[in-house]
């Protein structure tokens, strides 16, 4: 046993973020002979790939959140600071949180990305992206509160603008938005309203490229687009957002522009790396890609810093594979990276010598739909309702990883029998004064269906 | 088969408010030859008894909601507004909803009460109480936020005030508050933080009278004043509140007032009826009570109006028991009327004659903690262990009637074997800022316990 109050030669590791990046990274750590410090501005460690679920009403806030408090509690030497980063002194070795500082010796950087709208700022409000819980339940309460809307709409123009929503981006996200609100019109909601036929609902899926799903094989997207097609989803690709406004989208398609009337619109298509990237940029000169990443070095630090190291989304790690492409901004890269850099770490402690990162390819996974999703292994490609079930244990096996989510389980299990939809409540104050200023001009009475006894 | 197309005899029931009175009356109704309307300015039908655990992160909101068309969807005679009734025409009998307007034959009110402040509203902002979602969701982010806030704050008595919770009110959602505070500190985040002892949190129980859960039996008063000393919790009964602040609330105990500081306030103390019940009161003459309620005749409709019926927390129905005190603002009352009142209309339109309503005692539970409950059946009193089972399957029975929630019973067991709170992340925006203005005026590097390897 070594006493270790005075600490002479214990390192501080700080990890700022607590996504997969940074989580894999501390609890690999967790262990280690250094003192450890992971700084977030959330209490919880957010399962992001399910956050669509959350959006559209399958399951709840809590059911994809881990406090990291709780995941982190059995190392005994880490702590975990709730606060934000917003300066980083790499010469003096110190962060800057608010007021306060912070020294470290290793520093891990994993902050990733959010929204990107290419220079459209002032889209932002009218379509909101899927980053965070809060986007979540602001997307969920768009999407209820137009079915809402709809149902007390009289004008038949107004009505149909409220039934059209509008997913921007073919990406994953993408495509598992369309898939689930389709679900929602198509199963969910089709006997709850009076004056609506939800099935009429329209859904757009909208990609710039020639396919959905780009980086995936292309039977793959062709199978995806068929089998949302089969849900209800219209996809239209080679498809450009020109313009968006509170109710309207305007769309290029070759020459050809056009403006569709919906009220909801949703943003799944571009992200940019998260400010601190530029932070380290002006102070340590590493460069950044056009997204605002951070060029890594092949053990993923950067230029002239060694104990500064980048991962995850954040990170523009282009050491392998044809043409330097860049490794993809999905939770198994940044899990790979959190687990290297830890390991890195320790090898370093020990004085031993390291290899650069190498990412061992996991596949990438769609859901469309309940029974659809496909899978690309790589050696593999699995579609319908193999790859439905795969992606279903994926996730399983990941949640269950930090924080035994049983309730997601049987949440998932419940809603598959019943085709029901557990958390769909509207929630944020004064829901009603954000949908209904140009409903209530009617003073009409409203009509009621035939009564069957 | 009658041929109801026409609708020519078929009277229009309007019921607002999808609480525990609305909801029972829609269902009584289902299938009764009426046209129904449901309005309420939710989309879901709130569980409140188990409000205080969406507060103190053991389920999510979604746990506890019934999506109002859902429950309903089944009743072909009935259609759900989202909307807020904003005026009452009794003459005319026609309701305001925003700029329509909605006839009806008859009418049912059950909008129950809001917070009181007893002419301090200026104490609402610091001291939420607990009616809805969002007040739920703001209390969790205040309790989980201080101890986020006392674990980053380094001036001795500032911290012991981030540590210090102050529930305003000994009635049910009082103590519930106040027992699984204690639970919190005393339990599920012992291990949880470096720089604060959780264990040595103070957790105040106001009560203005001399014992708390006064309409309770005594000894049951007593019971739940040693479970919650046992727990953590220092009760303080004949104690007023005399001012509010950021910070401290003042107290009075007999001639001496104090001050004590105090970062976390929270409001059980008062309602007072819903706006409803003052515009009823305008419009028919209709007398109301101190606190608001509308004082209903012996079959709960008002006087001059009998096609207005008024149930739930909004009435005030005294017509039963010693001194005519007026029935309690508790579920099973509430669930009584509603079904009275459908069962009143359906009798009317048959010919059929009446009785006054009548309630039957159902008993008063309150819990305390894990295991621990008191229960007052009247004619039997339980505590303890059986008191607390006999809650949970109360609530069982009630939550999974509407909608099978078996997601509660899944995550209660869970929470109950592993003294976890699955749901308690901390969210809305900018959650940091409202927490930290005085936690930044340090520069020192934070100290770390010694590492145990």
């Amino acid at each position: 046993m070594v006493d270790n109050n005075t600490q002479p030669s214990v390192p501080h590791v700080v990890i700022v973020g607590g996504g997969f990046g940074g989580l894999y990274a501390a609890q690999a750590l967790g262990k280690a002979p250094v003192k450890l410090t992971l700084i977030d501005k959330r209490n919880f460690h957010l399962f992001q790939p399910l956050l669509y679920q959350v959006a559209t009403g399958s399951v709840s806030p809590a059911d994809i959140s881990s406090p990291l408090r709780l995941v982190l509690n059995q190392n005994k030497n880490t702590q975990v600071l709730l606060d934000r980063v917003t300066d980083i002194d790499p010469d003096r070795q110190r962060l800057t949180l608010g007021d306060r500082t912070l020294s470290y010796d290793t520093l891990i950087l994993a902050t990733g990305v959010k929204h990107h709208y290419f220079g459209n700022d002032q889209w932002q409000s009218i379509a909101p992206g899927l980053k965070t819980i809060e986007d979540a339940l602001l997307m969920r309460r768009r999407i209820y509160g137009a079915f809402e809307a709809a149902e007390k709409e009289t004008d038949p123009e107004k009505q149909k603008a409220w039934l059209t929503f509008v997913i921007v981006g073919g990406g994953p996200t993408g495509v598992e938005l369309a898939g689930a609100i389709a679900e929602l019109a198509h199963s969910v909601l089709k006997n709850d309203f009076h004056h609506i036929d939800t099935t009429s609902a329209r859904i757009l899926l909208l990609e710039g490229m020639d396919r959905i799903l780009p980086p995936y094989a292309p039977e793959l997207s062709a199978r995806a687009a068929s089998d949302l097609t089969q849900l209800g989803v219209k996809v239209q690709t080679q498809t450009l957002v020109t313009q968006v406004t509170e109710g309207s989208v305007t769309v290029r398609q070759g020459e050809t522009e056009k403006l569709i009337p919906a009220r909801t619109i949703l943003w799944a298509a571009g992200v940019k790396a998260s400010g601190l990237g530029k932070v380290l940029h002006e102070k340590t000169g590493v460069a950044l890609d056009r997204a605002g990443r951070v060029m890594v070095e092949d053990n993923l630090s950067i230029s002239g810093y060694p104990n500064i190291f980048v991962i995850g989304d954040l990170a523009n790690f282009s050491h392998q594979g044809e043409g330097e492409r860049p490794l993809p901004g999905i939770a198994p890269v940044a899990m790979q990276e959190g687990k290297y850099v830890a390991q890195w770490i320790k090898r370093e402690l020990r004085g031993q010598t390291h290899s650069p990162f190498r990412y061992t390819e996991v596949g990438s996974l769609a859901v469309i739909g309940e029974n659809a999703a496909v899978v690309d292994l790589g050696w593999m490609k699995l579609t319908g309702f193999i790859a439905w079930l795969t992606w279903v244990f994926a996730h399983i096996y990941y949640l269950i990883e930090f924080d035994n989510k049983l309730v997601v389980m049987v949440q998932w299990g419940w809603n598959y029998l019943t085709r029901g939809r557990g958390a769909r409540l509207i929630t944020g104050e004064d829901f009603l004064l954000t949908i209904t200023p140009e409903n209530l001009d009617t003073t009409e009475d409203m009509p009621l269906p035939a009564i069957k006894n």
